[in-house]
Parts: C-alpha cells; structure tokens; sequence
C-alpha cells in the first residue's frame, strides 16, 4: 500500500508498504487524516521514531475480530495499552508502563491507506458528524484533557497562549464553560476565527501580569511559557499543553513564593469529543486550510509546516 | 535595642537599632527565634533585603492597641497584609499584593530584642507547649500548607527528598496521613531523628521511577528537583518547597507527556500547627542543634551554615 515512512527526521512517499495484518485488531481504511504539530515535532527529532506518522483520523472497519465492527466508520483513541500493567490497573491507560501509540511510538500511523487499532480504542462515529469534523476528535480530546485535569470554573478568568491547531479547539472548548475567557493569537486567520465565534482576544502586551486564575499555554514554544508564567495569578493554575524539544529555564523560587500549579495535559476522552461535535457546541471544521491526495503527502508536510497553517488534510 | 543587621549581602551586629514604635501593632519582646533556610538565602542574595532579618519566633506581648494582649506568650504569622487588595479579598492573605513579610519584605524581623506585629498575625501559645517548641509554629505551618493544598491519601506513596530543618518537619506531618512514606537523608542526624521516630528512610539510588504518587522537594538546591521528577508517577503531583537562588532547567515535554502536577507551596496555617504542637503529634524539639544569644548572633549564623545543621536558635 501507498504511505509516509518517517525515518531520522526525514519523510518520503513508499508504495511498498504491506498492507498491515493483525487479526487481533480492526483493519481500518483511512477515510481522512490530518497533520498535527506532533508530527512536525517528530521529524524534528522530538522523539526518535521510524515508521508511518500521523495519528488523527475517521476510518471505515474493513475487517475485525468482531464481525459487528465492519463497515462502521471509526475514530480511535491513539494509546493502544497493555490492561495488565500498574498504570492500567489504577485508571490511567493513556500512560500504560507497555504502550505503543498510533504513529508517534511503536506503531505505525494513519498517512496511509490503511491503519490498525485494538477493537478497545474504537468509537463509531455518529451519522451526522462529516469526515472533516471527526478528523478532529483526537485534538478535541486532548484539548477536553484540560477540564479533565482542572476545575474551570465560570467565573475563572482564563488566557489561553496560542491560538494555533490544537489552540483553536482549546479555545472553543473553554468558551463553553462561560469562564471569562481571552486568548493571545498571533496570526490573522487565527484571530478571524476566534472572532467569528464571539472569543475575545488579547495583545500580549496587554495582558495583565499576576491576575488570571488559569494560563493554557499551548503555542508549542517555550517563549509561551515566560508570558504564561507571568500571567498567572499567586495560586493560579497553568495548564502546559505543549509539547517541544529542548529544555526550558525556569525560576523555581518564583513558583514557590506564588505557590503556582503546573499541570502536564496530554491525551483525552473522545467520548465528550464526539458529543460536542454531533450537537455541533464545536465547529472544527473552519480550520481546515489544505486537503491533499496521499500521493502529495509531502506537499501537504510543507504546507503545515508554514508559520500560522492551521488544519491541513491528508486523504488516502 | 541590640539587633542583627543585614545590608548589602552582610551580616553585622548592632546595638543602636531604636526599639521600634508602631502604635497600631503589638510590641513584642522576642523570646527565642529560629535559623531558617530563606534566612541563609537572604544572605547570599536571593532576595534584596536589607535590615533585621528572622521570622520564626516566640515572644511576649509588652504593648498593644488592645490591652488584652498585653503579658501573652505568642507566635505570629509573618505576612502583614492589607486586608483590601483582590488577594485578600478573595481569600488569599498570605499572596496580599502589598504585604510586608517578618525579616523577609520591607518589615524588620526578631533577630533583635523586640519586633511589631498586627494583632491579626498573632497566635496566643497554649501554656503546655514550651518556647522550644513554640519557635517552630512558623516551619511547621509551612510544613502543614503541603496538605493545605495537596490532598494526601492515606493510600498514596509519597517520597520526600530532603531532610533538613524543614524536611523534618514535613516527615513528621506527613507521617500522621498514614501514607506510605519513604525520605531520602543526607546526614546521620537527618537520619536518625527519622528513624527515632519509625519513619523509612530509602537512598537514593533505590528511589524507583515513575512511582511515587506525590514527591515533596525540600532539599534547598535544584539537584533535589531532577530526583523528585525521575520519581514521580505519570499524572502525580511533584511539591515544591524550595526556594533557592538561581533557576532549574526543565524539559516541560516530558511533564506534558506524564501529565504531571509541580505545586509551589510556602506559608502556611498557624492554628493547625499549634494543635499538632500541644498534642505532641508533632515533636520539633530534637531538631534544636544549639543555641545562642543574641550577642553571638553571628556565631548562630556560622553554625546554621554548616552543612547538615538542623535548628539553631537565637536567644535575645
């Protein structure tokens, strides 16, 4: 089959990719994937990782060891997990001691034509959400993630840093909480969007320092984290939602004498995703800026990779 | 009055410091005050401060707004606030925007015959918890704060890296959850008083990975924080209770990944530190490694630097 191969930090287009056999797992066709800023991390060398990348999608079961699966069009949580280990036992499976994880650690991906996942990672997608809103389950969760972790409460004020893929969804989920909710964007189609759906922004020199009860910083930089850390109010919660390679410096003792709380926020529920996209409370599909044919796969790397590229589609 | 000056890094010992006058607050005849960590810091320059330094003490009342107070034994909490900023007002006294901190911010300290305090930072001492005892009310608060802001299960395992003047006190404290904890000590002394009282001690290079629930960092120094993060479980949460001058480097994707909770913890409730103080639950006294007058200030000084020096008291 047709796919991406990512090996030391390089991408190319293989034809000579066996279709995947696991009859222990779905076969799915991938209907739709997209492109998001762990990929491009990825090939930066942020984790060393050699097989087919890509880990958002909607796919259609085209065969399972649970004959009832075929043909349902799918999305699938990306940490396929051991059930055994202490992290499993306890309710954490997104942090399985044995995991592999669909295109970023041990297991090949979606940008390509076909995919595999444990029957356990697999929910069908309802009737009326579109391939192009389902494609964005995976991010929407992750960014569900942050209420999972921490109480929102309406009366919170909140300033999400970065207003980017995952930062748009970020955005339109908070919003739904009715916190007082501002968020630092920097390019224009960024802006539009939040705009369009009534979310406020913020200059970031306009951001008042020490006053928001909660920072969301998710513009993939470590630059966010100096604004963020500044922002915050003595007892405040700041959420880092992105993830980087390199290292940052940070003053401890400040954090100490304002008894800040840092939470890491990774994966989440896809069950409320799929909820929020079927009553249509989030709309992701105004991000979408390129859909590309997997043959120019690469075309479509390029095109994400551009400074303020929100959504791009691969579709194989 | 005869007082310990701290200026430009320096500490001298002075006898023309006038007894200070502030109608508005108690005067307080200093009984006996304690060494701290953050008093070692001023020193070397964490923070510019310049005057009387000391915050941890026990003392009489010899004058007050409210005659009542005069002739009782008493601790006080060391921020002096304004009781209207948006702090204050919402519950956070300890963060005031304006405060004064005891020997710390722009308010002298007790290394000095007499210090002020408002009324509202005073705690009477009950008479059944002697002087020795007493002086550690403000340590042991902060001790307390942990569990103010984190909640400790009874199951949880819980590793505290450090075991110095304030890591004795968070070992006694967290001990009473019932919670399995293990410390990693440095010095003999450390570790015998542990020991004494059937807390496990565990080195180092046993502390297992990615297995702690909460990981209490009170070693002073930024070594402790590469420990506490190779410990903590995926979504654990990792106290700070460090300050120190300089900043950590931290990779933030790693803590992304593991979804981990850093909290920055410093002051913290008197009265609970009392109750523990009268019920002997809590017993500092075997920390008091020597004891000075105040005329040998400086001296106290030299010992507290002294590395695995527990408490060294000052006597004006």
């Amino acid at each position: 089959m047709q796919a991406v191969w990512l090996e030391e930090q390089r991408l190319r287009l293989r034809e000579d990719i066996p279709t995947p056999k696991r009859p222990d797992e779905a076969l799915i066709r991938v209907r739709l994937a997209g492109i998001c800023g762990t990929d491009l991390e990825l090939r930066r060398g942020y984790y060393p990782y050699t097989g087919i990348p890509g880990h958002e999608f909607v796919g259609e079961v085209v065969a399972a060891p649970e004959e009832g699966w075929v043909g349902k069009r799918v999305v699938g949580e990306i940490n396929a997990v051991c059930g055994v280990c202490e992290q499993c036992r306890e309710g954490r499976p997104t942090h399985c001691e044995n995991r592999t994880v669909l295109g970023i650690v041990n297991r090949d991906g979606v940008f390509a034509e076909y995919t595999t996942l444990p029957l356990a990672n697999l929910h069908p997608v309802p009737d009326s959400v579109p391939d192009e809103a389902a494609v964005f389950t995976e991010p929407l969760a992750a960014a569900l993630e942050i209420q999972q972790q921490v109480h929102i409460r309406p009366t919170d004020r909140v300033l999400l840093i970065g207003a980017g893929r995952l930062g748009q969804l970020i955005a339109q989920t908070l919003a739904l909480t009715g916190c007082d909710l501002h968020v630092v964007a920097r390019h224009k189609r960024q802006k539009e969007l939040l705009t369009a759906r009534g979310i406020r922004l913020i200059a970031e020199d306009e951001v008042q320092p020490k006053r928001w009860d909660v920072v969301v910083e998710a513009t993939g930089s470590p630059a966010g984290f100096d604004l963020a850390r500044r922002a915050i109010r003595p007892r405040g919660v700041l959420v880092m939602k992105s993830t980087y390679k390199g290292e940052v410096t940070v003053n401890f003792s400040a954090l100490v004498v304002d008894e800040v709380t840092i939470v890491g926020s990774r994966c989440g529920p896809f069950a409320p995703a799929l909820r929020l996209l079927e009553s249509r409370r989030v709309d992701p599909t105004p991000l979408i800026e390129a859909r590309y044919p997997l043959a120019q796969a690469l075309e479509a790397f390029e095109r994400a990779t551009q400074r303020g590229t929100l959504k791009v589609l691969i579709e194989p």
